[in-house]
């Protein structure tokens, strides 16, 4: 009985759940970027760009997240 | 006994959760495209799309996740 | 001993999980179409169709753990 | 010793707890839409009609989970 | 050894919990009616039959986990 | 090893948990109403019998809880 | 090997966790409260017995969360 | 093999969490006051006995948590 | 085989967690704060020694639980 | 049988879920940044600056859970 | 067979994620910082250095759970 390969999966599947609230974090962005375009149309493309500019910057949690799972997944079983 | 099937079962569960929040910030974004277009009809179009493209950004989260699900069910028990 | 079936069930369990937020996405998205309703009545179809549209989007999450849910239940086990 | 059962119970149970943010999002939305009423007393029907269909909508959500929810208990075990 | 009885009180406990979010929504909902109410004292009637609507349509899922705790409690150990 | 009593108390342990989120509501719910009495002191007698009865509908969700906490603990392990 | 008394111990260490929200409700009551008398300090007596009534109300919660507590810790094992 | 003592260890662990979202409460609280006495200055001194009052309130949730943690580690051992 | 001490290191993580949610509570505080002065500067002093204050109230929480994770640690052991 | 590998792993899951609500975090403070560039465009890059700013101070929650998770994954099985 | 070193390694995990909250409450703080700037970019100086005060008291939060993980991983093994 080894079970470590198991165990593994559940750690890569808790290591990419890191992403779970970007996806919140980006739909709030998003959200006040259509309420911040309906009140001003006029700023629309800064609004936006600063819109993007943050949820890339948000992305990165997820991908720290999505890069552990990877690790743990391909690598780190042959350590 | 070999109970690495059903571990990997619960870790791809859990991979399949990182969606869980994407599906609020979604909603939460609709939400105020809802509001800004109440407020200000003339811009609906400018608002809808913002919508959708932070909708498509947020959904980048619950993709990863789906990809981990996956990976665990059909790749990583054939590593 | 073969607990790999229960496992699984739980596995399956956390992965439909997944659509819990939807559900409160989904309501938030209704809560500020009605206030964007009452505001403002006469654009009362476009809110409503831009709450439809955000309502579709956000389903998909929850689609996303009900695939993996059954996918895990009657795919899974026989692989 | 077959601890199956009781682990396919713990599924149905963590399953049926996708609907419990569904209490969440249609509490909000009555909410919202007591407000809305509050402001606007003329359009309640309409408003009224929004908040029901909002609220059949999100409980699409719980209905995945309590389906999932039976499924693992009265057709998976069967399996 | 037989912990069967003991992981099927678990899963009821954890159904029960759907009901968890419905006491917040329910509560959000009488905190908006309040809002409402002092706002607008003459639509009271209206606002509060708004409210207990919402609070019944939220309770549905609050009755869906009472209704699997109970089953799992009651009719899944015989089955 | 009959470790059922210990894993029915933990079930119990989970299921009055349900109460949980209805603290919450009931202190937005007391918090709105303060709000609205502050604004608008002339309704006050209104507003606090619209918090009470919500409060009273919230506090189902909390009974439930405690009831299959309770039938877990006196009337499920002689079942 | 009789693990029952650390299982309980478990039980009733979430047990107790039903009140943790209430401190939120009650901290988010007080909140308000503030708000209300810094907008009408005139009527800082309603506010404030309102504010204690409904912190009061909210305390039941976490009182079934204690009750449950100490019946698993006290009562439960000598059953 | 007794694991009695980790297991309380672990049930005094999630007792005193309790008090997590008291502390999140409290914030809350004193987040408002801050807000109450940037408008309205001249009450200073009601507002922050307001403050402290729910503070103190709140912090009741956080003292039954830690009370049973507690009594967890020191006196249900040698019950 | 003696699990003791791992199973205590997890009651530990779980005790110091507490402190979790007073981060974001202190968070808010500060954000509110920062809100207030820029509404009205004049008063600053008071409303950062408010903010002091709730956040010095906010921080007992964390140390709750930061005791128990060092009394699990250090004294439980060897109790 | 050694489980520590898979343990650890799991562990490292955890960490690395530090950073889950630091997505929301910048999420949010990208929102509000949208929010206060459309009411005010002219001070755009002051507003940009401070959510920058923030985003990095931020930051540090999420590098303190991918260090403990590297830590975790590379470090800590050689020890 | 000795899981210690895993166990311990699963509670320097959730000891880390303390600091999860601190991400999304430094995140608001920077959020409501750009608000207030937006709205009275005189004093941007005076809301920057309130905002960088919050910052460091909320960030004592994750610190202490990066504490009691280091704690765990290097000290507490060889006690």
């Amino acid at each position: 009985m080894d079970i470590n390969k198991g165990l593994i999966a559940i750690g890569a599947g808790l290591a990419v759940m890191t992403g779970m609230m970007t996806g919140l974090g980006e739909g709030t962005c998003a959200a006040h970027a259509c309420d911040a375009i309906g009140k001003n149309p006029e700023v629309e493309s800064k609004i936006r760009s600063t819109m993007i500019l943050g949820i890339a910057l948000s992305e990165t949690c997820a991908i720290y997240g999505l890069l552990v799972a990877i690790l743990l997944m391909f690598v780190y079983p042959n350590l």
